[in-house]
C-alpha cells in the first residue's frame, strides 16, 4: 500500500506515475482540498478533479489541468449572460461540478461524492479529500488577506506571501480513510507539491501529522523545487518571501523530521550532502516528469530505491 | 399595453409574433412557472426559458424550445459518470440554469432573475413569472399522481390525464408586476397554449382571475386546438380525457366568461358560429405560426381586428 499526499498538477502526475508503476487499486492518494471554492454556486474542488482527471487520462496534457479538448460553450453563454468567471470553466468540468454540488447538497459527504466520480471515470486508485469538511488557505500579503483562488487565479499569484492560514482547519476531522490508508502504508509519498498551499494544509488537518509520525511507513518527498525555480506554481517565490532557502535544501528543511528521505534532481546534485546532513537519505535523478511513462519511470526509480533502502 | 398570459412553444410563439408587430416594451408576457423543477440541484423553468430564449430570436426553430445550434458537451460528460438526465440539457441551457440557480440561492426573487437574464440577452419585452412562489402541475392518471415533467418529458404524455392540481397554488402569490400589468392593459392575449397545464396554473394563481376580470382590457384568447388537434402538445388528448369536446368549441367553452373573443384557424370555420353564440366575438384566420415573419403577421392581424371590435 503506498499513499500520495498530493496537489494539483505535481501531486498528479507523481501519483499517475506511481499509479501505472504498481498494482493502481494500491495507491491512496490523500488530496489537499484548502482550495476549494464556490462560484456560482458550483462547489468547485480543484486539487481533487486534477488528481482525478490525470488517474482518469483524460487531463490536458498542455496545462495539466482541465479536460483535454474541452469545450467552453457553457462559460460563453454564462460571459453572454453578462457574468465573467474568472475560473475557466469547461463543458467536462461544468458536468463534475453540477454533479458534485448536487450530490454535496443532497447529503453526501465529498469523500463519497470523489469516490462515485473517481469510479465513473474508471480510476481503480483511491482518491480521498483530506476531510470532509471545508478547509480554506488564506493567503497573507501586504494588500492584506486573500481567498488562495483570488490570489492564485484572479490576480495571478502576483502578489509576495507574507504568511498563511488555513481557515476551519481547527474544525476539520481528517477523512476516515485518509488515518487507516496513513496507518497501513508501506510507503508514504510527499508529491512535488507546494509544501504550503498543497501538503500544508493536508498536515494541518487534525490527526494528520500524528498519523504520519505513527505510521511505520518509510516516507519519501519529491522536492518540488528543480535548480532554485518551481516546476510550475508559485511555490519558490512563495518560499522566499516566507523566509525559506529557495532551493532542494529549503525543502529539506521544512520536511526534516516528517519524511525519510528526498528526491531532488541531477540539478541540485550538489545539495545532496548538505540534505543527507540533516538525517535525510537522498535520490539524485531526472525528476523532472513529462507525460505518462515519464511519470512512471520516475515513479519506478523511486520506489525500487526506496525498496532498496529501507 | 398589451399582455400576453404564455406556456411554452406556442405562448413563445405568439409572443414573439406581438414583441414584432409593437414596440416590443409594450408587451408584457406572463408565464407559467407551474412545470418548474429541479434537475442535479439545478432550478428549471422551461415555460420560461422558451419565451426567452425566443423573444431573444435565439430558440431551436424546430423544437421550439432550447437554443439554436446548442450543443450538449456537459450532458454528455453528465452521461458519462454514470448520470443519465432524462431532460435535454445544452450547453447553454446549463449556462441558464446555473445562472438562474445561483441568483435564487442568493436570494434574488425569480422575476428579478428572469428580468436579469433577459435584459442580458437583449430582450425588451417584459417577462414575468406568474409567481415568485414554487407551484407544481400534478397530473392524475389511472397509474396515480405524476409530477409534469415525469408526465410530460419522462413519460411521453402516454398516461390519460384523468385530473389536475397545482401543488402550492394556494399559498402563491402572484407576482406583484402581472397583477399592474393586468390593470393597465389594453389587451390580454390568452396564446394558443395547454389550457390545463399553461394557462390553467396562471389563473389559479389566487389573485389573477380576479385581477384579469377586473381589467378592462379587451380580451383575446387562441385557440390551440385546429382541426380537432393540438399544434404541439398533449392538449387535444388531455382535453378528451377530462370530458371536453376536442375542438376549438371546446376551448371556446373553456374560456367563455373569461375573454371577450376567440381566434380560430380557417380549418375550424364551420364552428364560428356556435362559438359566437358563447358570447364570443371569433376571428377566422391562418393561425398556425410558421417562422418570426409569419408569427407578427399573424400578431398584426389579430391586434388590427381586436382594435376594430374593441
Amino acid at each position: 500500500m503506498i499513499v500520495a499526499l498530493a496537489g494539483g498538477v505535481g501531486g498528479a502526475k507523481l501519483s499517475q506515475g506511481i499509479a501505472r508503476a504498481i498494482d493502481p487499486h494500491s495507491l491512496t492518494v490523500i488530496v489537499n482540498t484548502a482550495d476549494d471554492f464556490d462560484l456560482l454556486g458550483l462547489r468547485i474542488c480543484p486539487d481533487l478533479d486534477t488528481v482525478m482527471y490525470t488517474l482518469a487520462g483524460i487531463s490536458d496534457p498542455v496545462q495539466g489541468w482541465g479536460v483535454a479538448g474541452d469545450t467552453t460553450r457553457t462559460l460563453q453563454a454564462i460571459a453572454a449572460f453578462g457574468e465573467a468567471p474568472w475560473f475557466r470553466l469547461g463543458d467536462r468540468d461544468v458536468a463534475t461540478h453540477v454533479l458534485r454540488t448536487a450530490r454535496l447538497r443532497a447529503g453526501e459527504d465529498l469523500g463519497s461524492v470523489t469516490h462515485g466520480l473517481a469510479q465513473a471515470l474508471g480510476i481503480r486508485s483511491h482518491i480521498l479529500p483530506m476531510s470532509n469538511y471545508p478547509v480554506s488557505t488564506i493567503v497573507h500579503t501586504d494588500d492584506g488577506s486573500l481567498e488562495f483562488q483570488e490570489y492564485f487565479v484572479a490576480r495571478r499569484q502576483a502578489d509576495d506571501v507574507i504568511g498563511l492560514s488555513y481557515l476551519g482547519v481547527e474544525d476539520a476531522i481528517a477523512h476516515p480513510a485518509t488515518i487507516r490508508a496513513l496507518r497501513d502504508a508501506e510507503t508514504v509519498v510527499v508529491c512535488p507539491s507546494n509544501p504550503f498551499v498543497s501538503v500544508g494544509p493536508i498536515l494541518a488537518v487534525p490527526g494528520m501529522k500524528r498519523a504520519l509520525d505513527q505510521s511505520r511507513a518509510f516516507k519519501v518527498a519529491v522536492s518540488p523545487i528543480i535548480g532554485g525555480n518551481a516546476v510550475k506554481g508559485p511555490a519558490a517565490k512563495m518560499m522566499a518571501t516566507l523566509g525559506h532557502d529557495v532551493s532542494a535544501l529549503g525543502i529539506a528543511r521544512l520536511y526534516a523530521g516528517l519524511v525519510d528521505a528526498l528526491v531532488i534532481d541531477h540539478a541540485d546534485a550538489v545539495l545532496a550532502a548538505p540534505i543527507g546532513e540533516l538525517g535525510l537519505r537522498v535520490l539524485v535523478t531526472q525528476s523532472v516528469m513529462g507525460g505518462p511513462a515519464d511519470r512512471e519511470r520516475f515513479a519506478r526509480e523511486m520506489l525500487a530505491w526506496v525498496d532498496d533502502i529501507r
